[in-house]
């Protein structure tokens, strides 16, 4: 990962591109955010006539150290294993949507407290069995985040050379809000107890619980040096997985599809590596978990959706995909006022 | 119409359908508003296994009395009839989106200010060559009124016989905002002015006219004396039709998606009166048309989608689909925590 280099896109074609936005027959601008889409899509792949080929999910599964004293999680740990069978037996909601979309769908074991059997729907890139708790010592090795990284970064080189180029990222692992939230705080200095939510469902109790344990944390690694050192500090294994694969595709001019609190935490530290990534983002919806408006608001971005979602698994990102095939199609098929022989405005 | 009844929902299953949608493999809660659309559907299909059956889409045209003076609208009134061409041939972006998503697009020439030859894609239920300005007089007589909404209805009848159980609905119309913008002010009390927004694009200078235009037709026509005499005053044969169609759908018990500005008013008219037709329909997005959110406000009702658009033709219908779809295919497909023998909450 360290010899990537991500440049930010091409404006050559702004101006053509929102010309034939604007051709199209409608009022100008009345199509909102898919217009905006239609031109980062076509940005991103500079060509007036972007296309979306085989979009595909990855989740990323992994565990955390925090996690397995139960400190800032109302799910037990063990979820994370069982929601991967679960991923594997299409019975999650990540499976439903990327069935009704015809998303392919990649699972990663990057580091689950669970040794699987092989399984063919599987991917082995286990760093760990999970992270080190981060109240004793950094999640994880700086080693060991590089490793994640790069693993990260082939499993979307795979998926490109089989013709995608646009992916999103989802996640699986108890106890990853925490990380994220660490994470969150750490890069946008807004303070960690204003950063940790509810993740999947914390009551008050135990949301005061997580918060205190989490300030406990950020006095205990005051200053992490860099921005891979803060991932391997607070991170987990599938967040830096989610770090690299982003970087990976927005190097390789695939539009990157962001998920939810998690993913868009493994875009911050992402972006602090290779600021020019954002150009490659779609902001795929805006969770219900606490911190994530203020992250969408620290990154100056908008989001597609706000289904009032907290589910993770990529599912957000499902979801906004049938948007942005829309957006292309629009730009793709949609007739102009000369084409269509249709008026445009008097005045 | 007359004799038409639309019962409310019954709750008979909501407990049910609560619980199993609670025992799906996800925090409670996590699929937002998703988890609304599924308890809503399996409501009104009055099942546990609610399915989205051949959606559709009916698009309306027609044409009014008063965008015929140019007083309201900055495009030319022959755009209506371009238009109308336009989604014959399958350029226009309600086109895209039903392709797209695969729904069936019905195209209705409710009173278009031009006479179409024959065509196998339209469907011809034309009551005049537009309406009269009701600057001067009312739009249309009662009786016009009475059989645009039977026609509207009928129209739906045809789709539901050929087992369509979910049904939205668009317009084309130029001047059909300053019609929507009556209607919301005679039903919500909100001054016309603030009911009355850029429509398609106008400018301050011409907003400032049409709102000094919609105010004189306010003072002309006092006090409507029922909602269809409302509706007949300051309608469009385009939105009587759409009003009799949501009420025959919601006869049918089916899943009634309700789009922007124009279809909200027209929804406006058909809960005056028929009050549980409201039980039946989703709110697909939210208008970036000025009324359109207070119009949402008085319903008391939250959209799916809030993507800025403002064009009409039922294309925010159409984004929405996909998603009522990820809604009941989630509760049909998703494992439940027995299962997939994933731990539920430690507490």
């Amino acid at each position: 990962m360290s010899n990537i280099h991500i440049a930010p896109v091409s404006q050559a074609l702004r101006g053509a591109l929102q010309d034939k936005i604007d051709q199209k027959t409608k009022p100008p601008g009345s199509l909102g955010k898919l217009e905006g889409i239609a031109l980062q899509a076509g940005l991103v792949q500079n060509t007036l006539t972007p296309v979306i080929n085989h979009p595909a999910i990855i989740v990323f599964a992994g565990d955390h150290g925090i996690a397995a004293e139960g400190q800032v999680n109302p799910f037990p740990q063990a979820v994370t294993a069982q929601m991967v069978y679960n991923f594997l037996q299409g019975g999650a909601a990540i499976n439903v949507f990327c069935r009704q979309h015809q998303l392919q769908l990649t699972v990663v074991d990057a580091g689950v407290n669970h040794e699987f059997a092989p399984h063919p729907l599987l991917k082995d890139r286990k760093i760990g069995l999970g992270t080190q708790n981060y109240l004793h010592m950094p999640a994880m090795s700086l080693d060991q985040c590089k490793l994640a990284m790069q693993a990260g970064a082939d499993e979307v080189k795979i998926l490109h050379e089989q013709g995608c180029n646009t992916i999103g990222f989802g996640e699986m692992g108890i106890g990853n809000t925490s990380a994220a939230a660490l994470l969150m705080s750490h890069f946008t200095k807004i303070p960690v107890a204003q950063c940790a939510g509810a993740g999947t469902g914390s009551n008050a109790q135990q949301l005061a619980q997580k918060r205190a344990v989490l300030q406990q944390v950020v006095a205990k690694h005051a200053s992490p040096a860099s921005a891979e050192q803060a991932l391997a500090t607070f991170g987990g294994f599938e967040i830096a997985m989610i770090c690299g694969a982003i970087q990976q595709a927005a190097a390789l001019q695939m539009l990157v599809v962001i998920d939810g609190f998690i993913v868009t935490a493994a875009l911050l530290v992402a972006v602090n590596m290779q600021p020019a990534v954002k150009d490659y983002c779609i902001f795929a919806h805006c969770s219900e978990e606490q911190g994530h408006k203020a992250m969408l608001q620290h990154l100056e971005v908008t989001p597609l959706l706000q289904m009032d979602m907290r589910l993770g698994e990529g599912t957000g990102a499902a979801l906004a995909i049938p948007l942005i095939k829309s957006a292309v199609a629009f730009l793709d098929e949609m007739a102009s006022f000369n084409s269509a022989q249709v008026s445009n405005r008097t005045i």
